[in-house]
């Protein structure tokens, strides 16, 4: 050992006692004939201190061509230091170095290895293993690290078996894309990568192991949006024998032991429930942030009127638009006409699309005021503020058009004012699970039902007759908010935490018969589904039992429960948005020997 | 839940409750008016007894069409059973079954679900969700997940932090060939699967995380020897600021931790040390069985006679052979000539490839008879005999050729006469440590020097000088063991435990200057290092602490454990010679359209 303490553990107890350090160099101070060097390393920093006179000479020579980031082994003497840092652990100490070996020496870093630094992204990226010296990185991976050991100690109790599924498999486009391999053993044939293990945990349980879990890795070849990455980790779990009931117990469980144990959050109450309809009707999406109300008020939601107020009323506008939503801000009825200006222009930016916003202010004199009073009588707008639980001092925004953009809208502008409010505190921890999703989802492009969850997500039990007696087909002129299929919902579930979806899962199909069903619904030949899912048909055929499970974003997760909203400071090696390791310079070019021995050629 | 227990919990003290069971139909019998039926889980097995006339008729019904692997949810009542099975923890009592629903029938399988069972290896890779089922891969699935949590557990004591290393890396062509994905965004361009995660534990030192460790897969290209994978599992780990002491402490830690959590054994002695060179002389490979003695004699090796009695002595074989080494098998003088003549044809067939096996019989009068009587007088024999360390019954067996294949030869004698003999008992674990190996292998293809356990590995600090100071160039004339290089050994270490390699690791090399002629002794350009290598070379430059580390083959580790050979019947889902999964028929064609994607034209 070339130490026989670590930077962070020396105390006032260790006093006269001759210890060995060794450590990068964080600073270093001079004064007279004084030099102090803090020593630091994964557990703390150390003061060393040098005095001419005291110190062996060979040694102030030594440090005198120190920099920052050298490497240093010291021995020497712990003494109480004069002026003392309590608000580091060792600051009550420093060692008097009378040894001084230089390990390695470094070239002076191109950014500040602090708390803040100084660098830019891409620089940081490239120099990533001094970026990952900073303190603050360093609480992230110690903090992904636990948050690891806590979910596993969990499961680990409650009997779940951790087993490893393959990373080469078979390509089943489906979804989002495949990263896929050639095989060079198997001229032109190609593995995939893994987007999630969910056939193979499908079929542990068919084997019987019951209760299975893994921390691990899944690929997605999806044009990267901010913040997405090309590799990501889950937290796989599933378990048969269960209802969602059993699920949702056992995960709301491992939630509440993580936050426990990682954040010191001890989360007594059960986790509320929402309906995905709820969910659409009160917060416009599904991943409801429940830290703040300001609930949407549906005035008129698909062309039915739910607030009377809006009866009887000439005004183009309100009468033509599909839906009108409307959020209560509270403390806003006296914003100025700036301020309303900005926010019409907020929403009438090309991602949240709108063309207007209308408002109404519920006067602090029980007076109403709108942008609409033209059209809109004082005792209408009374009504719409009654109908939207509007208090005095609020102020009513009301967005009006086609269903689903208005819906988002609204969405969005609730969670901005949120933002602006000052009511989504990220030390607030709000988890939520969103229940009964839609088993289908509609592609407009194609006409054509798309599994909302995947292809494995049962129906809920008491609607499997809804989906085997109807076509899967929309017969043209029905809308596909007319088909039957538009109203089955599955036993499939979101734990939402502060408006983010960390985790998802379902009840899966475990019938031979009702996955082909399924199958076909989703527009699968029954020769396509036997060359791409045949494994798990035939698997189904041999007492395949009920079955179900749940999957966690682990980054999304580890981001969240740090306070941070980028996962890319709590992973130790990201790629940037181009999908490139920017320290590795990967992807490059490969040797034409290596693509000659897959018998690949390259189009330029 | 579906049920109230599992099938392996309930006990006499359960008797007369009412409880819910469900699982796998193991087992039917009938006699008389009384139906048994055996459920399966992962816990155990429970009866279910069924009695015309006390059973609801329904009931009786039912289970009249269920056959072997259907999957059943029954309810009754625990009852203390007639003919007690004592075998099983649950055999003293069955459940007196009146409810039973039938979750999903199952088809005949295919071979039997037993401990043992008909199914041939390619049926069994095929159904693997159903060979899965059998109780001695679930025992083995089972067991690798103990190691995996024994390791963790120990590691997350000594504070090692699991870190993820990324999947999607750089492709440096050196050693084992790569797994290459095509990049979409990043045309024409290829990441590569990690063979090990060696730069990035290396990288993580640098950043100063101190202890790393992760249960990680590894992927190679190779040509799939018998019981290769091209996909594995690791346990890796590294440390900074460690000498090699340190290392094997620690690591020899990690492994009586798992053998006393997984195996009950507790291993109190420090496992023995061996040189590499000393485990060539006496055992003729690295990686020596010592379950047992019977050590390799050198009677002459490498042209230099090391047994006086070969002296003198006008045999053409002993005196032009490079080596003759013996090895003295206790009890085998009595050896019947039909069994020596079967020794000789084992050593003469090709994998072997001696032209003949000399031997020396220690009969129980004390006189000596060899198969080479016309050239050694009896006291020659004696005097071989003596040098052999033989004892009376001994009987000697000689083999003389070339130094390397003689020697391996006499390994693999000595090792299948261990076996013959019962010396290689599964139930007996002997560890060792196989330490100072040679920095450097010759390549004889290419008179070139490549790294023996990689380029990262640091030479002994006292012979850093040796390598440095001499051009790796092998001038013409010149033998590779006369270059200086030969000689030059590596804090580099392996653990074997019973005749296997379960691990490995080495000192790092932490400066620049000296990874950079490591790269050229090895014959990279410094251009080629530097784009294969300039992130890590980069990284040295900023004060890289010294660190070294060792990876585990955790597959291998665990069939070890399970005393069996084969990694496969230890892995979920493996892969079969031919790479391939034959239960998901992977790898497999693509699309056209996502060849298209990538810039890819197959060459047929």
């Amino acid at each position: 050992m070339y130490r026989t303490h670590n930077c962070g553990e020396l105390r006032t107890a260790n006093i006269g006692e001759t210890v060995t350090l060794a450590g990068w160099v964080q600073y270093i101070r001079e004064k007279g004939a004084m030099t102090w060097i803090v020593l630091r390393d994964r557990y703390g920093f150390t003061q060393l201190m040098f005095e001419e006179g005291k110190t062996p000479q060979d040694v102030l020579d030594t440090i005198k061509g120190v920099g920052r980031e050298w490497v240093l082994q010291t021995t020497g003497k712990v003494i109480e230091r004069f002026s003392k840092n309590m608000e580091l652990p060792t600051g009550e100490i420093e060692v008097l170095a009378d040894k001084v070996v230089v390990l390695n020496k470094s070239a002076v870093p191109p950014f500040t290895i602090e708390e803040e630094t100084d660098g830019g992204d891409e620089l940081r990226m490239k120099y990533r293993y001094l970026d990952l010296r900073r303190p603050t990185l360093k609480r992230n991976l110690e903090l992904r690290y636990k948050v690891n050991r806590s979910a596993r100690n969990y499961l680990d109790t409650l009997g779940f078996l951790d087993i490893e599924t393959p990373f080469l498999i078979r390509s089943t486009p489906e979804g989002a894309r495949d990263f896929i391999v050639p095989s060079r053993m198997n001229e032109n044939q190609f593995y995939a990568l893994p987007q999630s293990p969910q056939t193979f945990k499908q079929l542990l349980m068919v084997s019987g192991y019951d209760r299975y879990y893994q921390i691990v890795k899944c690929f997605r070849d999806e044009d990267l949006r901010a913040d997405r990455q090309p590799e990501f980790s889950q937290i796989d779990c599933e378990m048969c024998f269960v209802e969602q009931e059993d699920i949702l117990q056992t995960f709301e469980g491992l939630f509440k032991h993580i936050f426990n144990d990682v954040k010191g959050i001890q989360m007594t109450e059960a986790f509320p429930r929402m309906t995905f309809d709820d969910a659409m009707w009160h917060y416009g999406n599904d991943k409801p942030d429940i830290r703040f109300e300001m609930k949407i008020q549906n005035l008129k939601a698909k062309n039915q009127v739910h607030c009377e107020a809006l009866n009887g009323v000439d005004f183009k506008v309100t009468n033509e638009a599909e839906s009108i939503l409307a959020i209560a801000v509270p403390g806003a009825s006296e914003y100025t006409r700036k301020q309303t200006d900005e926010l019409t222009e907020w929403v009438k930016r090309p991602q949240i699309g709108m063309t207007g916003l209308l408002f109404i202010r519920c006067n602090a004199d029980g007076t109403f005021k709108s942008s609409v009073d033209k059209f809109f009588s004082e005792d209408k707008l009374r009504e719409i503020a009654a109908f939207s639980g509007a208090q005095v001092g609020d102020m009513i925004f009301i967005l009006a058009g086609a269903e689903a953009r208005t819906r988002k809208a609204t969405s969005e502008l609730r969670l901005e004012m949120g933002n602006r409010l000052g009511l989504r505190n990220p030390d607030v921890y709000k988890p939520l699970w969103v229940i009964d999703f839609p088993l289908f989802e509609h592609d407009e492009d194609e006409n054509r039902w798309v599994a909302r969850h995947h292809p494995f997500t049962a129906p809920k039990p008491e609607q499997i007759a809804t989906m085997i007696n109807n076509d899967p087909k929309i017969a043209a002129g029905v809308a596909f908010y007319d088909h039957p299929y538009n109203d089955i919902k599955a036993n499939a579930y979101d734990i939402v935490l502060n408006g983010t979806e960390i985790g998802g899962g379902s009840i899966r199909i475990f019938q031979r018969d009702l996955q082909e069903k399924m199958f076909a619904a989703l527009g699968m030949s029954e020769e396509e589904a036997k060359e791409k899912f045949g494994f798990l048909l035939g698997a189904f055929e041999y007492g395949a039992p009920p079955h179900g499970g749940i999957a966690f974003g682990f980054d999304r997760l580890c981001a969240l429960l740090g306070g941070q909203e980028t996962i890319r400071d709590f992973i130790a090696f990201p790629k940037n948005n181009a999908g490139r390791d920017v320290m590795l310079d990967a992807p490059s070019a490969v040797d034409d020997k290596q693509l000659d021995e897959l018998k690949l050629i390259l189009k330029k």
